[in-house]
């Protein structure tokens, strides 16, 4: 007998032996759910997608699209084994972080004013090479962000919640000696307590002036009232995929400070992701197909 | 006695045994010029600066801060050498490409303009990840480039005026068979009667659908009337640091077209210019006292 699937692309490849049913997050899934025991979430789709987990009842695996699963473990009836996303956005968050600092250091926002203008006036600008980049977060997206880093000749130093001294990685306990020396901070940080409000208005105020904050981990690792004090005198910059609150409201001040660029939480979600979550779910249907270990399996579920 | 040489900037090493008067291009030139031997010309400050090489009775080196020097020729009185800038901009201008190709895929303008409007929708967008770019210049810059290309993992394809099988270059007659495949052309060329419309109607044609078409070479090895036909109906995307004419009339119809990112020729002038710059001063002082060969010598002056 066929093992069932739930698949969120069609063009994802389908091992033989494998039955596919299709579901993009955004019609209605198919009438039939009987048989399913794989399901591919529909990716960046709002909450219905997670809540067809509960009404498979053949269901064995969840394949989740994202690195965070943190909302999905709760919901897997027991026996349910789940894999997550990991590294499948590390890339697009990489290349949004370098978009974001290209363009807080070449003015882009001011070009595209004065284009919309069909205004020519010339200005030199800050450059990304030779600048000081405190890399505050080191795992694979930070990385990728390293590499791009260092083509561009900026001088990175690596920060990661502990120190690790045999890769050259300095602790979150040495900002308070590494903010002064820096002219760009990146965060890359997820969401825990430890990360919440890492950068507070005493480590803004140790950033030398005119430094760039710049983050695309997750908004609450920034005091926003704190950021918002050091953007609108002009001492700081920002560029930000993520803030906190998310979404940033109507009205809401951090939208219009000059010196501050922000994007609405999108650096995950690019192209490259795209080819790269359908051979994971493709290399994942043949593993299980043929009883070999799931890759990216998440202990606690 | 001292030679005496005229500087743009206060902050450049001088030897001793040389005695330095300041110019900066805005102001008025020193009144006693008398002496001058080695003349440093203020960079990117319009036509006044090349005026003075005429008034310097006891010139023996100019020294340009441009890699093109063409109009700095004539100007030389027999007997002076004449050193450019090469090099010294080609980090600047790399990293500018890498601004344009990364606003141009990451929708960099339509996250700016919702910002001004206090308005958070997301979307997913194209990424750099992936793109097959063909890299049209492969000099000192085009390297440059690629290197932060290869970093973002897009696929590059080198391009230069002719082939270089030992070097995987192509020559610029392979154009026809290599636009097709191409998602974004980067064009990093001088502007000479060999490269003037290099991308003209048919070649903007080979490319495919929705391709992105980037200049920060000159803006002569583009005809702008084919691009604005592509790029007017949706089928091209442009993202151009040089354009032609330059600068761009108030009211031309390129400034206008949705999926054309435009910046006025700044791609060279960014803050990592300046200490690279002033170290080839001091250096090129530094010889020029000891009797030693300068760097960057203009053969043809």
């Amino acid at each position: 007998m066929n093992a069932r699937v739930l698949l969120p692309w069609t063009d994802i490849e389908v091992p033989e032996g494998v039955e596919a049913a299709y579901y993009d997050g955004l019609g209605s899934p198919p009438p039939d759910l009987e048989g399913v025991e794989f399901y591919v979430l529909p990716y960046d789709r709002g909450p219905e997608p997670p809540k067809l987990i509960g009404r498979l009842p053949a269901l064995r695996v969840v394949q989740a699209l994202s690195a965070g699963v943190e909302n999905l473990v709760p919901l897997l009836p027991e026996g349910v084994r789940l894999a997550n996303g990991r590294g499948l956005h590390d890339l697009s968050v990489a290349e949004h972080a370098l978009a974001l600092i290209h363009a807080a250091q070449r003015d882009l926002p001011r070009w595209f004013a004065q284009q919309a203008r069909g205004e020519w006036v010339r200005e030199h600008t800050r450059s990304l090479a030779d600048s000081r980049v405190l890399l505050v977060g080191y795992g694979s997206i930070g990385r990728a962000i390293e590499r791009q880093l260092v083509a561009a000749e900026a001088v990175v130093t690596r920060v990661a919640s502990h120190a690790r001294p045999a890769e050259d990685v300095h602790g979150v306990d040495e900002l308070p000696a590494l903010l002064p020396e820096a002219g760009i901070v990146v965060l890359v940080l997820p969401d825990t307590p430890a990360t919440r409000g890492l950068l507070g208005a005493a480590e803004l105020a140790a950033l030398p002036e005119d430094a760039l904050v710049v983050n695309v981990g997750r908004g609450t690792a920034i005091d926003t009232d704190a950021l918002l004090a050091e953007t609108r005198t002009g001492r700081l910059r920002a560029a930000l995929d993520v803030v906190d609150p998310e979404p940033l409201p109507a009205g809401h001040p951090l939208w219009t400070v000059p010196g501050v660029v922000l994007t609405p939480h999108i650096a995950g979600g690019s192209a490259s992701f795209y080819p790269r979550a359908k051979k994971l779910a493709g290399e994942q249907l043949r593993r299980y197909v043929q009883g070999e270990e799931l890759l990216n399996l998440v202990p606690e579920a």
